[in-house]
């Protein structure tokens, strides 16, 4: 039996009342505030909804993209989550319960799963009250691989309460509700579910208030991430601790400077570049790649096999290089998957994947 | 009587020889080995001088950019540096004369002149033997000011000497030249030369290679630069000890974001959104500005006077300030100048100046 959350009392929102029925504005420049704010009353809206139920996806994300640590990230093509969400009448008003869930790893307790956070968040900014509504969430990304598989779960559950209710909330509003989300699994850290939800590369500008920059990769180029996960758990805790607490100042330097020219290299479409600003961390991923057997090998070898660039995904142990040609991307994932082998004692399996530029998405809707 | 300077044994030059007949190319990324290599033998170019004298002009330019402290820099129009160089059968063939300088205050002795050692590491780069050349430098920008005055000087002294000679250096050389002169000067530091020689916005990636990305700010956008020099003598040696040796790990992250984001207000042409980076520096300004009188409220000034933003230029004294309008940029001006003396006790001249897209160029030739 799923559990039903209750929702606490509605917070104000910080937004003015949408009239775009796009269904997801797409700006460069983002801004909104993360605080409540009594100027902007809360808004009576508890809309009808437009469909019985809606189907969404939400596509694998890459953060902490070298230089780009913790502020930086980019949505992946191929792989994803998807949330399937119907208008219940089983289910008190105002209310969202889960039905299922494709995985025992997670909790069916709303309150306890990331699509839950996010689309009960989702459903206090709309302000839904008259109807209750029902989740199923099929994982397509594997828990704890440093692809975004919370980001996914909580940007497909949020665009799919938006859909349900015509499409009310801004990109902005939906990054909030999947930070609400973020915020109790992994951190408020907005660098996979604002390119989850938004595709392409995001850049955090701030969190108060929470400023994103859309950094378009040119439509012309092409750009292929190979992705190799290992069969190996990343003590996370472990990863946070490796992080310094300080840095040298020629290091903050040399990072910042990477940090720009990879955001060059992405709004120029120079994907040599854009490889030579991931492997050009000096400071998280010396500290972080130890910890992942047979890591540093991998990078060598991916770029032994032409890629032009290697590092960490997210918090790992996914290992992700980037190339511009799709061939050569399953040359490179096949070195890396063997030196993962050789030099790690793990096995670990590849995937070659573009730039996923649209993002969370509905991928079906029933009147 | 004007120094001469005896050339010391040509190092081996680290470039194919150039073909490129183009004054200055000025490709996006221009990628260059800092170091001697054997395995490029030094050319045996002592070329002919296509003209008997040239005039070059160099802009000024303002470095540290807020977070994009040591390795962001741009050009800007109005103030500058002129170098008269010309073919001199009184200096001894492969010899450089300084026979005016329009300041006391610099040494006319070209090992010790911005000029004068930029000028001779292009003759050593082009292998002139058979010719003495005589230079005369105008300073239009004011020295220690924070606005890029050696590299003005060192930009316009390269760049004559290569047009003099036909332009066969590349960018890449012109500013390896200048780095020449900066090293000796105020450090191994490319963010002032780099925008000096190539003009507009330039990132400097690395420094062995020596690898510059051009940041082209959009032809069709207006951005204004409200530069304003107080009268005081900075401490460089102060503002260099300000420098913290660490820096906490989320500055650094927050720096690296602010760092990304001027890089991308740069390439999309957001006034706005650059004036923002521009001020949002936590590590370096915090602790420089301190060391100016009244800088802290000429950053007040400019923000209410509605500039975008404002940091200090270099290692300052100038306070630089971001607008999108020439009319609003001399409204800050006043304001910030008002500043300079209602909070430091200091006068202040102002100038509001657009960004120089072309940098160190030839302004006149004769036969």
């Amino acid at each position: 039996m799923a559990a039903l959350c209750i929702q606490t009392p509605f917070k104000p929102l910080t937004f003015p009342p949408h009239t775009n029925t796009n269904p997801k504005p797409k700006p460069t420049i983002i801004r909104c505030s993360t605080k409540a704010s009594i100027s902007n009353p809360p808004l009576a809206l508890d809309p009808h909804p437009q469909y019985s139920s809606v189907v969404s996806f939400a596509p694998a994300s890459v953060a902490n993209l070298g230089p780009g640590f913790d502020f930086l990230g980019c949505a992946v093509s191929g792989l994803g989550d998807t949330v399937t969400l119907r208008i219940d009448h089983q289910v008190p008003p105002g209310h969202l319960s889960i039905s299922s869930v494709s995985t025992r790893h997670l909790s069916t307790n709303p309150l306890f799963n990331c699509a839950g956070i996010a689309a009960i968040s989702a459903m206090r900014r709309l302000r839904v009250r008259s109807h209750g509504l029902s989740l199923s969430l099929h994982k397509g990304l594997p828990l704890g691989s440093g692809l975004g598989s919370s980001a996914a779960s909580a940007a497909a559950a949020a665009v799919a309460v938006n859909a349900l209710f015509g499409d009310r909330l801004s990109a902005s509003e939906l990054i909030l509700a999947g930070l609400d989300s973020e915020a109790k699994v992994s951190g408020y850290h907005a660098d996979n579910i604002a390119p989850a939800i938004m595709g392409g590369f995001v850049l955090i500008r701030s969190y108060d208030p929470l400023e994103l920059i859309e950094l378009k990769f040119p439509e012309e180029k092409e750009l292929f991430f190979v992705l190799v996960s290992p069969e190996f758990e990343v003590p996370t805790k472990k990863m946070r601790a490796a992080l310094p607490a300080e840095v040298g100042m020629k290091e903050h330097v040399w990072n910042c400077s990477q940090a720009g020219g990879l955001v060059a290299a992405v709004l120029l479409g120079d994907v040599e570049g854009l490889g030579k600003a991931l492997s050009a961390d000096r400071i998280v991923e010396p500290r972080r790649a130890p910890l992942i057997p047979g890591m540093e090998g991998v990078k060598r070898a991916a770029i032994e096999a032409g890629a032009f660039g290697c590092t960490i995904s997210g918090a790992g142990p996914t290992a992700v290089a980037v190339t511009d040609e799709e061939e050569k991307g399953v040359r490179i994932g096949e070195s890396m998957v063997e030196a993962f082998w050789r030099e790690g004692m793990l096995k670990a399996s590849a995937a070659v994947q573009r730039l996923d530029r649209v993002g969370a998405r509905v991928v079906s809707r029933s009147p």
